[in-house]
């Protein structure tokens, strides 16, 4: 298996999912458009199964094991929704998930892991604690891996809301999404300039998780950021296959301060109706904090995920 | 013009309404239909122009206006919703709106209307207030009565949920709205009914505003409920032709305490990812509280607004 997927892999990916994945509407809003000054098309993936994008990758990445791989069960680290994702994928083929989670992940998602059949495993917050405890719980059950974006299949799955969005929009000038570990931007700019070369590509990044944009700017890949963001979803290290597309795709990444993916994320709230995590919001934020890159564009903005503690929203904190 | 619109009225609003209102996207969520039982089709009117399906009822009435009518404005008495509908839709016109507002309406609301180009009124938090303010602007502008919900213009414009929602979802057993004047109530019922016969409708009232279900149980209508409901958008007592129109199609009207809707719209935002108003949510709850009337059965569901003072939610109180 190569370490990226191709517009096949991500086409092969479309066909697997789509007996379990939700087709998301894109929507519009005038009050947003105006603040934007440009034309944004949101590509709802908080209404994804699971209720983020992450249900795509993970269901391709079940279905594409064989029957002797799936049934010894499969294994990963997430903070919350690729772990989620996993169990929920993992249901529809009646196998087993083990989800290794980090210490201070969101109970919300915790419980909806549980929900979903997944068997919790819980580690310290760092990146090797995660990958050890997933290598002991792989040992033990013969579990196959699938990482949370450093892996081919995750990556076809998650580029197969591109597909999608320019089936139902196929006029963009632009797409954004954020970028955390990179399986959703690089699967996302893969499938889209298969299709369309000269499409504008960005991904927003949390500026106190800024490692894919120091990364694209050093030319090689900067693993000394230490991440200090609300934005749960963006903490993780963009991966190293995940930087290879962004460079080869010229991938634009934008910062945006948490302060600011609040605000965005507020403005999803009141505006456009959806709840949507602040992970999410960090497009919106980018698109309102550099106005110049995206006036008068026709914009794919995809929001990643609407699973947010209600009782902790951070205009409350 | 008669007090009740038939289906040809709500198909002339369908038309007049086609180039400026929102058709809403119905949504569907697995966990809540194991919760309900049932296979819910939720018709997201919170993603309607304005943020509520009263844009719908006021631009019907608004366009039905003559040249000479529609220069001299429109006017209405609304606690928010309908008058920021009202606004909107006399801007799609280049007409002016006045919207007379009770004390103690939300502010969020209050903005909007303003922002929509409406000219505020405020008067006390009585129908006799309301009425009389109305009337003291219509007497000084010329301006066109809007009433928010006794008006067959604007019941065939809310009307225009039905026929739309039964374009996209075909095969509905059952339908149920929330029941505030009962402008949508009625609309939707005469529209749905035209079309389908057979379909059984409900409509769904805070147990602190039971004026509808105590009405269609007395056989006559009753005035001396006293609102005491955190359903903003449904303190209003029900119309007498919107009565009339409940009685001839079954409406079968449920309450439910404001714990039940307030619970409901927690669901709604987290396993819907939508959101939506305390009075949307109604609905919901009003089907978790009835099981046995729903089990098994397609059921539409309309979602009515999602203008919620996101300071000020209601599980927080």
């Amino acid at each position: 298996m190569s370490a990226l997927p191709d517009i096949d892999a991500v086409r092969d990916a479309a066909a697997r999912i789509a007996p379990y994945a939700t087709v998301t509407p894109v929507l519009r809003n005038a009050t947003l458009d105006a603040l934007a000054g440009a034309e944004l098309h949101f590509k709802c993936e908080n209404l994804q199964h699971g209720g983020a994008f992450k249900f795509r990758g993970a269901c391709n990445a079940v279905w594409s094991l064989t029957d002797e791989e799936a049934a010894r069960g499969v294994v990963t680290h997430s903070s919350g929704n690729h772990g989620n994702a996993l169990a929920l994928a993992a249901a529809t083929r009646g196998i087993a998930a083990h989800v290794v989670v980090p210490e201070g992940a969101v109970q919300a998602k915790l419980d909806a892991i549980a929900r979903a059949g997944g068997t919790l495993h819980r580690c310290a917050p760092s990146q090797a604690a995660r990958e050890a405890m997933c290598a002991e719980v792989q040992a033990r059950t013969g579990a196959a891996l699938v990482h949370p974006y450093a892996d081919a299949r995750v990556m076809a799955g998650q580029g197969t809301i591109a597909l999608e969005l320019l089936r139902q929009v196929p006029a963009l000038d632009a797409l954004i999404t954020p970028v955390g570990g990179g399986g959703l931007a690089a699967g996302v700019a893969i499938a889209a300039h298969a299709l369309r070369p000269e499409l504008a590509l960005f991904g927003a990044e949390p500026a106190g998780a800024d490692d894919a944009a120091r990364s694209l700017a050093a030319g090689t890949r900067v693993t000394s950021v230490a991440p200090d963001t609300l934005c749960d979803g963006l903490r993780a290290l963009v991966g190293e296959p995940n930087l290879a597309a962004l460079r080869a795709q010229r991938v634009e990444v934008i910062t945006v301060s948490d302060a600011e993916a609040i605000a965005a994320m507020r403005l999803l709230w009141s505006e456009l109706k959806q709840v949507v995590e602040v992970s999410s919001a960090t497009v919106l934020a980018a698109i309102l904090g550099q106005p110049g890159r995206f006036a008068g564009r026709r914009v794919g903005v995809v929001l990643t995920g609407g699973n947010v503690d209600l009782d902790a929203l951070p205009w409350f904190a």
